[in-house]
């Protein structure tokens, strides 16, 4: 026995009690009489106080020699504190040490154990066991831990079977790059680590087992971007005999039901919009609904001047920022450098002004008169005040380089508020989506999505325009999940295996299991993915997906706390017949 | 919509009703004018009727092309049965199809989709989707996912955060062997699948998560017996501030959850005993309680007279089978054969009959006397009709095969009733055990397990004789926990490596990140595993793992139905800087 409570416990009702406590010191007072030492575990933190007129005297010497981060264990009864700290819920009370025994000693820790560390990312990342000391991250985990129990309760609770799929699969090289693991049985030959467990949950419907899911690690072994893991956690889910709306309305209610349980939050019913519609609004396919700047597509009121950027332009589209008239022309211009810059690639950015008077002021007065500018303002809805932001060009570009913008924009004015959530289901996504390198078509969702019924023939004439039943969750500017209904017909796999520029023995290497599969009464299914580790990050209010994963990897893929990946035995590698290429 | 109800889920009272069910065929019985079709779903089976009286004409032209695992949809209203089949749920009612829709077609199965199927073991695994659909294989699927939500229910209710560790980690070669993942942007490196989050789970307790858990996949490359996988899930738990007696009693108290909450079952106290113990009364580390045959030692009343064989035995050892003396003489001599087997390598079996008048007979009647006997039937606390098998040699050999016999016997006898739980906790391990091969020491448990704290020293003086805070949790003669109270004083654990032979590089490289966090304030603690696999299967009363793994590998590492391993492509093994080793 170490403890009788632990360290977030203890009230003013508990006075007079015998207890015993241990945990962590965070901090020491020592006012030489009298001494205080702030003890902490995870559930919180408690004064114990050294008293040099109740204390034993044996016990206070051995109190001089602590330090911070030490690990105590205390025996002492619980005293009403004289000056109260109303900010912990122990706040009250303190506990007159009368044992005192020191579990272990510690070094200095290399950076401060508090909510805001003086530490960087790469030295917390190499302790990452005293970063996660800290409370903030220690409330991200134990979030998670939250949401992932919410998760399980609500699929369990509406018949959905957790089952577990295997880790050792086979690659697939289409789509990302796979980490492969070499068996040593099988000499040359290689597993896999799932990138998703698509074709399993597959099977899992062709068994019959109705409804399925898991909360699992995938793996990707891409060239990772700023914030991206080598392996990441997917609530996987699928579910046969159902169509899209039915998908949608189980896991629109799974997410309220984690938002309720977890944030007491009450989230709405989710709108839906196509695609199309997103990409045309707000150049994007996970429009972020916590701030408007809705896109306005104006050709119509500014290709009838002498303005030939305009006039050429496939596509001149702007978004009205309310009360964007405040900005300087510094400010301006540092929005027309933000859009000029490589990774966006806008030739400029043209505005206008809706000034308090009611009056006009563009950066294109020079073609446009007050009443083009008014049709502009009308069309915009934009009021006195605001401001119109424009760029043109080609279509597809101009859209994602206008949708960029309003993201930026949202950034610089704050109105990304991380306690607010707006759901968005964007579905009708394309089927294909055209490679212009490798001139071919890539599935846009998987090989395995199915065409909207209606246009499957329109695979063969018009493959671009084929609309799939597919869907994604958009929570905040951000793809929370995504997923399909499933092709169930073993002809239309075949089809979609050809168009993708499958040759057949490809397919059958790869998929040739689920295509049997299909052979044996395959029934209507579908399903979605969520991405955990982004799902919890939003809900804890913070984008950095890092701080919500117990022992992440860098950039590099490292993890720099064990230091791996590392260097193998010879004799490792001589066991699983590899050589390194170099040698 | 494809469904009103599932097909477990009519009644009585649902008559009359207008229902749309989808599922599978499991049988057709077509009398012409009548058809009869059982429609089959995770949930259950619903009989269909099609009558040429009531049954759209062109709905029984359709029904006609039928056939066995086709995915169908019908329409129809709830009518109840002329002749009631008791043995199923919705046995009283019957659904008058109106409206029929072939959802998916089937080809003929392989094998037949029935509790009792007559498919071989390796046709079921490549068609494991089929196999699935089998009553049996999806009941094992469902009971893993209940106890499963069972223990994350227990462990969450009781303050365990559940967190995930790592899957690409590093590679200590110590223990069994690792499956290594080449990692791309780090040519020449590796990554590591783990054996078990142990060193993770150790560095959350330095972390101050006090409670963990976590229900993980863990790998280990061996060459597989006939029961292993080499990918497996564990119940992984840690807790903090803790001695061996909490950790016992909390996970007693899991298990008895879990088999309260799933089967019904409320285990009484589970007893303790040490494991020299169950050596010397088993025979084995892991002694089944459902059935007795406890050893009794006989030397002091073996060794008096000329019977060489005994007077030169470390240890003459043997157990009472109740009514044993009812075995024939050829059962008997099976016995002597069985234990003369390699893989058991006694030299003989000496027996001695109590028979029902008394007197005594034994394979070595011709050096003992019926007042010898008489000495021996006291001791082992034989009763007439039983019989006394008796082993004799070196102590610790004659004990495995002995041990070996008790369980083949109950096998024999059916004794192991798989519907009765007898759980065990064994306790205080060696903490070290000598190879012999190697001539060096290895960790009994693992390298991180503490030695009894009043025997530290021993370590040095006496390795062998040291005790370890180390437990097993025992069920039906199967390990299916096992833990310790793990060292937290890095001094300890240097001396735990030097012993194991580590060298300082060595222990540095593999675990330099743990003795690192040592230095920080590690708190006393000390966890379990579980192996889930094989709790589950115990659970579900048979002892095949396989049956209880949804996509289960065979004894070659292989997945027959998906054929991995497989090759992969020059290509790949090109961006991982890696060539076979033949080429």
């Amino acid at each position: 026995m170490y403890r009788s409570h632990n360290c977030g416990e203890l009230r003013i009702n508990d006075l007079t009690k015998q207890v015993e406590l241990s945990g962590w010191i965070q901090k020491i007072r020592d006012k030489g009489f009298i001494m205080w030492v702030d003890l902490r575990d995870r559930y919180g933190i408690t004064q114990l106080i050294f008293d040099q007129e109740r204390t034993p005297a044996d016990v206070i010497e051995l109190a001089k020699t602590l330090g911070r981060e030490f690990v105590i264990n205390i025996k002492g009864h619980v005293i009403e504190r004289a000056s109260k700290n109303s900010l912990i819920d122990t706040g009250e009370i303190e506990v007159l040490v009368t044992d005192l025994n020191i579990l272990n000693t510690s070094s200095t820790p290399p950076f401060t154990i508090e909510d805001e560390s003086d530490g960087g990312e790469e030295l917390r990342m190499k302790y990452r066991y005293l970063d996660i000391r800290r409370n903030p991250v220690k409330n991200n985990l134990i979030l998670r831990h939250e949401i992932t129990q919410e998760v399980r309760k609500y699929l369990s609770d509406n018949s959905f079977i957790e089952i577990e799929t295997p880790y050792l699969i086979k690659s697939t090289p289409e789509g990302a790059r796979d980490f492969v693991v070499p068996s040593r049985m099988n000499p040359g030959q290689f597993y896999a680590l799932p990138q998703s467990p698509q074709t399993f949950k597959q099977l899992l419907m062709v068994a019959g087992m109705d409804k399925y899911f898991q909360i699992v690690k995938c793996f990707r072994d891409e060239d990772l971007r700023a914030d991206r893991q080598p392996e990441f956690t997917q609530i996987d889910c699928e579910m046969a005999f159902v169509d899209q709306d039915e998908i949608l309305t189980t896991f629109e209610n799974l997410v309220k039901h984690i938002f309720k349980a977890v944030k007491k939050i009450n989230l709405d019913k989710f709108p839906v919009m196509t695609y199309d519609d997103a990409i045309q609004k707000f150049g994007t396919d996970k429009p972020d609904l916590r701030y408007d700047m809705t896109f306005v597509e104006l050709n119509d009121v500014t290709q009838h001047k002498d303005f030939n950027v305009f006039n050429i332009a496939e596509l001149v589209v702007g978004f009205v920022i309310k009360g964007g008239n405040s900005f300087t022309r510094k400010d301006i211009d540092k929005y027309t450098e933000w859009v000029k810059r490589p990774q966006i690639g806008a030739g400029g950015l043209a505005y206008m002004r809706i000034q308090d008077d009611g009056s006009f002021k563009s950066s294109v007065d020079k073609f446009y008169d007050q009443s083009d500018l008014k049709s502009w303002s009308e069309k915009s809805g934009g009021n006195k005040g605001d401001i119109l932001f424009i760029l043109s060009g080609d279509k597809e570009k101009v859209r994602t380089q206008l949708g960029a913008l309003r993201v930026h924009v949202a950034d610089e004015l704050n109105l990304k508020d991380p306690e607010e959530f707006k759901p968005l289901w964007v579905v009708d996504f394309p089927l294909l989506h055209w490679d212009e390198e490798t001139k071919t078509y890539h599935a846009m969702h998987h090989p395995f999505t199915s065409p909207k019924t209606d246009q499957i023939d329109m695979i063969d004439s018009d493959p671009s325009a084929v609309r799939a039943d597919a869907y994604d969750l958009v929570l905040n500017g951000n793809e929370i999940g995504g997923g399909s209904i499933r092709i169930h017909d073993k002809k239309i796999q075949q089809k979609m295996f050809d168009c993708l520029g499958f040759t057949k023995e490809e397919a059958d290497k790869q998929f040739g299991f689920l295509m049997n599969a299909f052979e044996y009464g395959a029934p209507p299914h579908g399903g979605i993915a969520f991405g955990l580790d982004r799902l919890v990050a939003i809900m804890g209010g913070n984008e950095i997906i890092r701080d919500f994963i117990a022992f992440p990897k860098n950039n590099s893929g490292r993890d720099i706390m064990i230091d791996s990946p590392s260097t193998i035995s010879e004799e490792q590698l001589k066991e699983i017949n590899l050589r390194l290429k170099s040698k």
